[in-house]
């Protein structure tokens, strides 16, 4: 998606080879107009599929999911990392590993939103080792949902996650694949999308 | 806002004379359609104002201010509860207490998207004790922006947070006031707007 690719190089900050901060238009602070757009061509790619529920991941995921849900006219159920105590008892959850913060955590969604009923579209911000995705997987085979696919904003296409994704079959669509970055030499996409 | 006060009455769940879950339409699972008219509403209520930025606080409160973020053409920029390790360390930071998790944590916001130069508006999906806007008006205070007022989707009226904020001179708006609450009598509704 043009428009993200042109976004990430002209503010996105490169800090040695493998860290991509954006937290001035996707992390922390939010251009809206832009989630407006992203959730826009999300809802393009995935239009011909039957979803009816889209399934994302507190709390950088929720803005982008939300934009696209607006188009596909669905739910968004976002899958709490912490604090889940006060959504009940009866949980899907899920181990995970945050490279970003270095720690374990669990990952819950409550049995109430999510069933073997659900054509799901998972939507997060970023795609690197695929560890965050891979938990929300686990999460929709616990309710025996059907995954329709995967949409990312941010790819790091230079880590493995997208890969493992495309090679087991799922229909992973990233608006914006990064293939190298570099301080001083910028950022190279794929031209994927 | 009346289509809010029946999706309340019809879904939310009333626990003892305290506890309001509204967790299948806006804290865990997420009515994009009725957060829509959510947003569209709160910038009815502020448009008089000159608003060039959305605060609220990670996870609850992102839905909401992007869909109000969007009618108001402007960013929104979400505290950070935890993990802001990533966010830089040019921080606003204010220690609050969460109730709803009983423990006390850190909120932060980066310097570099708040400052004297901004005129702020706040949202916020619950208020109940006003912990969570009290530490938003402290960054604010600290970053030297304009507070123009506060917009809170429920409010729970039988507790004082409210009032201390109208006390204090703020434009304080609440698209549902519940009056009192009980799991036989049900919720009653302040007539505030």
């Amino acid at each position: 998606m043009k428009l993200l690719e042109e976004k990430i190089s002209n503010v996105g900050q490169v800090i040695g080879t493998d860290i991509l901060k954006v937290d001035m238009f996707l992390n922390h602070q939010l251009d809206v107009a832009l989630l407006d757009e992203m959730g826009k061509e999300f809802h393009r790619l995935f239009s011909h599929k039957s979803i009816n529920k889209i399934l994302t991941v507190e709390s950088s995921g929720i803005a982008i999911a939300v934009m696209a849900a607006k188009y596909f006219n669905v739910p968004v159920v976002f899958a709490k990392k912490a604090n889940h105590k006060n959504v009940g008892t009866e949980l899907y959850t899920v181990k995970s590993y945050s490279f970003t913060h270095g720690k374990e955590y669990t990952m819950a969604v409550s049995k109430k939103y999510l069933s073997s009923e659900d054509n799901v579209l998972i939507i997060d911000d970023f795609l690197a080792g695929g560890n965050a995705s891979f938990a929300l997987l686990d999460i929709i085979n616990q309710s025996g949902a059907k995954l329709e696919g995967i949409g990312i904003a941010i790819e790091k296409g230079f880590q493995d996650g997208g890969k493992k994704l495309r090679d087991m079959g799922i229909d992973l669509k990233s608006l914006a694949i990064v293939e190298s970055m570099d301080e001083v030499k910028g950022i190279t996409f794929r031209n994927d999308c």
